[in-house]
């Protein structure tokens, strides 16, 4: 079937015009004026929907169509007519229209108003609204210019495990991963759940993280990105978490704090513009009804510089703020690992745009992250967003043999998982430094969306894994 | 630091030659000639070494450098000197060398040659060998033109879900992902492992395919992709088998089987063409030491129409071959599952190019293919390649709701578990198809590497999840 996308009517209308064109969509809304019919379709391929106008007397299957609802499939061969006057800048003509698929009539997804908790039990048909179409299409172009981004730099797309034995950061709760069923479990001679007959002959999880491994690869390419699924078995209920989420991990040799934090606020600038030029329908829609200020916001962060302040600065700030009256629910001291109020504070209200805080307190950062000489810090830079807080997470890593040493012992941490880890540093150690973007959190931010069930196709958290 | 990649010194030699550059790489070699020191570099940047010559009188530094192994880490600072008339165009001239990492003697990748099964120990230093630098290039390149192709097309990538609760296929065992602890698992009042006090209140399992839900989306955007992690529990220790790898499972609305095939046919020509473009000096490696007729065989495949035939012909074809003399491990006839021999003859010695079978019996294909009006067959297509087998799996999907559901009872599936799936088939039903791609098999394919180990970053097999 020779079928012109609906995407490809409005990039080339002078084209098409008068031309007689076939295309294949779904309805979003049919109207039956006795002589006249009409009919609006989307095929998916762009926000904009296509109307078609039926003529009673010229459609020999007029009533059949007529008669549909809501979300049937058509496939509508007509003639093109550019109509300049009109609020939309053309009409699709019918000579034939064969319907593919009727909707029955307990389409659960109406023209009527439906709200985001209802949509979340229709995960399969939700794409279908404009909230929905916006956001998964948001999502992808998203997608696809972080990887232009980094291919474009010359970095290395690597396919770190998904499953994997070590716990990249001794953080996070993590999902086992097994084939031994739990009713009856293989034991050892004490009695005890051998892993050593489970699939991998040990314990295995899913990964919370790609860094350790990118890292082995920064140390032959240089510079280097994953971006895949990442996972916490947290039981926590937000609108920020997910159990099942995606992460963007870029790690480059040679590189120090300043450059990392240069690379995450280019990453940053070059999504935001890619988005607003490839998705302009969208983010029209979203600032319509989503959120008011987005796109002004996205345009601001594209264009200026971020706000870089270290932790005890920050602190400093947050203490002169609680001292002049603000309210924080948990209070503000050196040494605490700030919290979402505290990174929205300093964000939204002090700075005012989005905001790299560097150099925290060794103690609330990971072991891999390099020490500063002030013997109480690590070159660590969080990058906090309007709304949001923290986006991304970025430090320059340990790169000297001796000190990680130390430092994973002080820590009481199992040196002989480390041992592939601490080899980068006894075979051309360099200075080097990456970061993690968390994905949906960026689409959050790209399209207001508050919640990241709704960015995700088929969110899972505590006690959801449908569809 | 303000360092430049050895990549754009081979880009743009000219604007370089003269000038003063850093580079920043790993020693691949080290040659002291008394009054003259060679080092040849690499970066990652690009699978060609730079040349740096030491003089000892000028360069400070030179015993200490002269006295460093493979695999150090330098800083050097230079001047280009453009030398046409040698093998390398260019070499740089040390004027000062930082010793940011010294190889410890021990370093496992000298520049003797090693075995890939040494290397496979050698996980998370292996890729600063020119074999496993050239199969990640290659891998991380091919990943890249996957997406933009399906960019280009307005495919919308989609991230299906990693852990589901449901079997995408009734086929592959399945790893279980679970936060019970075997040791102690929850109980019901009958005695049986307690799975809705699992994290997702239900039985959940790694993803075998995004397909089904990749459908979801497909029927709201018409073209979408998903590119991802995927999972089979299988006890298979073979050269073509892993449990974790990544799949392209694109999904199109309104679209038939012969309109599957040329999107798959396009794909493939569209990635090795990319491939061949931006990864050369990488294939010529291959080329030379580890698959002679590869680069011939990629250029013939990008040029040539695929063949098609129907399974049907295809067992004619092979039944003829059998009557011929030609032995098979497992006879044919009709009704059988094509096995990787079958594949390759058809593929290697029959057709001698790429091949896609058509319309297999229905009873060894999964229960949403499209049935034909013959009654015995469905409208699948597999794409087999020289020297893989199949590489690519698709298929007309089944949208008639009352074809699709006797299928489901017929096969004995649980109806209520495809309650989404079906839905689709209810509300606004269209025909469509998709393939899922082996990505692992298209890097052998494209690197002429026969072992699905080698071209995986961190492969996970039975008994194996280090790294």
């Amino acid at each position: 079937m020779d079928r012109t996308r609906i995407a490809q009517l409005y990039a080339h209308m002078d084209e098409f015009g008068d031309k007689t064109v076939t295309v294949a969509g779904w309805v979003r809304s049919i109207r039956d004026m006795k002589n006249f019919g009409f009919v609006v379709l989307n095929d998916g391929s762009c926000f904009k929907d296509l109307q078609v106008v039926m003529n009673r007397e010229k459609l020999a299957n007029y009533e059949e169509v007529a008669a549909l609802t809501v979300g049937s499939a058509l496939i509508i061969t007509g003639e093109l007519a550019l109509t300049p006057d009109r609020p939309q800048p053309f009409e699709l003509q019918a000579k034939t229209i064969v319907v593919e698929g009727a909707a029955q009539p307990d389409y659960p997804m109406q023209k009527k108003r439906q709200t985001r908790e209802f949509l979340r039990t229709q995960q399969h048909l939700r794409s279908r609204t404009n909230l929905f179409r916006a956001v998964f299409r948001v999502r992808s172009v998203a997608a696809f210019a972080i990887h232009r981004f980094f291919q474009e730099r010359g970095f290395v797309y690597v396919n770190t495990p998904i499953i994997t034995a070590s716990d990249a950061e001794g953080a996070g709760e993590m999902f086992r991963v097994t084939t031994i069923d739990p009713a009856n479990p293989p034991l050892t001679q004490d009695g005890k759940v051998d892993y050593g007959q489970d699939f991998f002959g040990k314990q295995t999880n899913l990964t919370v993280s790609g860094q350790l491994q990118a890292e082995n690869f920064a140390m032959s390419f240089g510079d280097v990105y994953t971006f895949g699924p990442t996972f916490r078995a947290e039981n926590s209920n937000t609108r920020r978490h997910a159990a099942e989420f995606w992460m963007v991990e870029p790690e480059m040799a040679f590189c120090d704090l300043e450059g990392e934090m240069d690379v995450s606020e280019q990453m940053l600038k070059y999504v935001i513009n890619y988005v607003m030029e490839h998705c302009p329908d969208e983010l029209d829609m979203f600032n319509k009804f989503v959120d008011k200020g987005l796109k002004e916001r996205l345009q601001h962060v594209a264009t200026s510089d971020f706000a870089r302040v270290s932790y005890t600065d920050a602190v400093k700030i947050l203490e002169d703020a609680q001292a002049a009256g603000h309210k924080f629910e948990y209070p503000v001291k050196w040494g605490i690992d700030l919290q979402t109020e505290h990174e929205r504070y300093l964000t939204e209200q002090h700075f005012k745009k989005p905001t790299f805080v560097t150099n925290y307190p060794k103690d609330i950062k990971a072991f891999y992250m390099r020490q500063n000489d002030d013997g109480k810090t690590v070159a660590a830079a969080d990058c906090l967003v309007p709304g949001i807080g923290e986006i991304i997470g970025g430090s320059q890593r340990e790169e000297r043999l001796d000190v990680l040493e130390r430092r994973i012992e002080e820590l009481g941490m199992d040196k002989d998982q480390y041992k592939y880890y601490l080899d980068l540093r006894r075979y051309g150690t360099c200075h080097h430094a990456g970061f993690g973007l968390g994905f949906e959190r960026l689409v959050m931010y790209l399209t207001g969306v508050d919640n990241i069930r709704d960015v995700l196709p088929h969110p899972r958290t505590v006690g959801n894994a449908d569809f």
